[in-house]
């Protein structure tokens, strides 16, 4: 049995620090590296590539919206022709700097509203699952599980990884519980242990409906902003250790 | 006898039209596309890869500094590590562009006051020259013929391509004359063919000192604004075709 | 009678250049200057400032969404605290430059996605109107006629200013229709002149349900780009003139 | 015998956080709040506002160049009407944000390599010194002691304020030593609390050529930034209470 950890990468910009990428790093099998758009820069891409190489974690694209302030957490009415290609330019670019460094991108990951779009919209899915498809059909696509982005990875003909959280609620029909709702986050880390342990060996999950729904967990997404995040992260890692379960990237 | 004649495309940003790209590029044999820093956005980006590829002309990055407001033009003091990693990204980003349209990069122009300052500082041209050998060591350089970046062009193992202009005057150390000084420009038509001429069949111009200097003319930078720029692209493409000079991208 | 005429000028930014300034602004009395988020930057700001200074026409700030690229037409899920002080910072940014000028902001118009969403959602109206009043409580508030937006800036003692537009078909609840759909646009002059002489005259409008609706017609937006625009702005002004209407800015 | 003590604010972008601006207020008397282009966002900047207002200190405009990614930190080319514009724009930006909180901007200090520009170069320090003029004559100019930027000031007729540096060390001619140099840092605290004492009380300074220079200290450039800063900080207050100087904005 495995799963893989994933956690965002390299989301400084200029003299501008976020994250503790280096504490971090060691918990985890994949990052996915912010591309300039609505974090990171070029230094910081090549930085965190290094730094990936160094630790022997696989690199991702993590495309967002062109909306620095807004850290790509707001919700832009983009076309689907924009979300091509800018997703595109995001994984080209990190490509080269990766190229450089002497290693590759191995899957795409879509940040923040453009992530929550493409749970969504299968107009927006499409559109990024095609861009992945057409810059390396080799690529492997990460997409909250179940959702559009998922299916229309498949239907591409990518392959999926399939992504879970360990501290967000669920409701019945699949999707996360929104941000804006109370009860959107789990805040007890045992709860979120539990929570996670079960769709990792289970697949299953309880919806804040009552419902168990099925999830396909094939990675976690890992916080590393806050002290917190960074305790949970060790808890989580020594749980699956202790369950016998491989903490590896996807292939 | 046959010589490339490139141009600078896909400068438009966004709602923002720059050039008459349409128009020039029947006349040209290599294009340098815009990527995203002085001017061109992922759309742009593609349409002009796309508008490249019907034309059939060899397609090259442009990467400039990032300097929306003033177009790249205006010198910035990035340092030689800054600019090694913007150059990477630039090329990745339009390199992966090209790729999902079923096409390449061939070769690298710097833009604006990048290439001004990579044609004198040996650190800026060493580094522009690194990023590209190390993105694709089978890419071309272009560079001001007999400046800095040709030399550290061919130093790291570069095809270099040597640019000349037909409507700038030289100085008798081989450098342009700088744009802030009277006579930089040839305005007078025929003084510009003349001048080209020259360089392109006996690799020699009269600098305004007076001197007669050597130029290695592998490329000739035709400029797409401005009705008279397009009506001498005319009369030149004309001209060297009666002098049965081939026109046709470097390899 | 008096109508005010008014058009979005300085929206160049940088070497890109947007719009023909010179040749509109003998047209209209009231011009809605572009603020460096959508379009703009200080240079334009400040030669668009000395234009309308020259030609007399009142000047107003036209703030929009940081989209530079999308021209501020994306609708972004901006939370009504940012709309409020993004308001705030471009108005002052704009009375600074005209303030060096010798000159005052006298209106303010929301831009694109900004202006929709100030039309249509009252918490938006009031960020913006709340902005406004804030920043100097005898400006005046141009605003789609009947919209969210005039009721705010009535709520909160502004002077509002109502408009309507000459070129757009009218639902029956008093919305402009979606540019998505067909019909959202009058493409006939002829149609165009007696649509925006009736909302002026008569302050009615038929809707494209059949109905006749009211509108307040205090201003009339003109557009600037496209050989069309100019040549309907200059039927519209002769038209108006012909049929006694004084052009004037709104007080 | 009082002196002003300030130190720079508001430098946080969107998510991106600097600074520990809430620590630093309390020990000085005026504070400069950065304005959009090299750091800040609206939101930061009417929180910082805010928090200036609260705690009774001088607000002043802190106007950089505009490259978010350098911190404005990167000398640019730019023409001296750019310079004037763009400081403009960012006083008039902050300023609309102060008067909608019912609080006014007292003076304008340039940041970073403007700072820098203008210390040096007539042009450049002209430029910004007729900005807040035009703006304002009655805001307060803040510049190097001794600097050009002074010198303009005081030609166009502003009250100007002029700084020392507690940590940086001087050249023969009043300059400070290049951060690019060996000593241009003063990492001791007593050296450090020494030199300034001496600047504050005597107007002298050694020079790194040994001799003594004379330098007007109007007010003194705190850091925030890393705990030592802020010890120093602390430590420094302390001490000018002690010797019974009384800290407070210029006027």
């Amino acid at each position: 049995m495995h799963i893989d950890l994933n956690c965002d990468l390299g989301e400084s910009f200029g003299r501008f620090k976020i994250g503790v990428d280096e504490e971090i790093i060691p918990l985890v099998s994949s990052v996915n590296i912010a591309c300039g758009f609505h974090a990171g820069d070029p230094s910081t891409m090549r930085k965190t590539v290094q730094l990936a190489k160094k630790h022997g974690v696989a690199i991702g694209a993590h495309p967002g919206l062109p909306d620095l302030q807004g850290f790509g957490r707001r919700v832009m009415e983009v076309s689907e022709k924009e979300v091509y290609e800018m997703v595109l330019y995001q994984i080209g670019a990190l490509a080269g700097i990766a190229r450089a460094e002497g290693t590759v991108v191995r899957h795409v990951k879509p940040h923040g509203a453009l992530y929550n779009m493409a749970a969504q919209h299968q107009g927006i899915a499409d559109a990024i699952a095609k861009a992945v498809y057409r810059f390396d059909s080799s690529l492997m696509l990460f997409g909250l599980s179940g959702s559009e982005l998922v299916h229309s990875g498949k239907r591409v003909g990518l392959t999926v990884v399939q992504e879970v959280f360990s501290d967000r609620t669920y409701q019945a029909n699949g999707e996360l519980t929104p941000r804006s709702l109370a009860n959107s986050l789990i805040k007890d880390e045992k709860t979120a242990l539990t929570q996670v342990l079960r769709m990792v060996k289970e697949g299953m999950v309880r919806s804040q409906q009552g419902s168990d729904i099925h999830v396909q967990a094939d990675t976690i997404c890992i916080h590393g902003d806050g002290a917190n995040a960074l305790t949970f992260a060790h808890t989580l890692h020594q749980k699956l250790q202790q369950e016998g379960i491989t903490i590896a990237p996807p292939h």
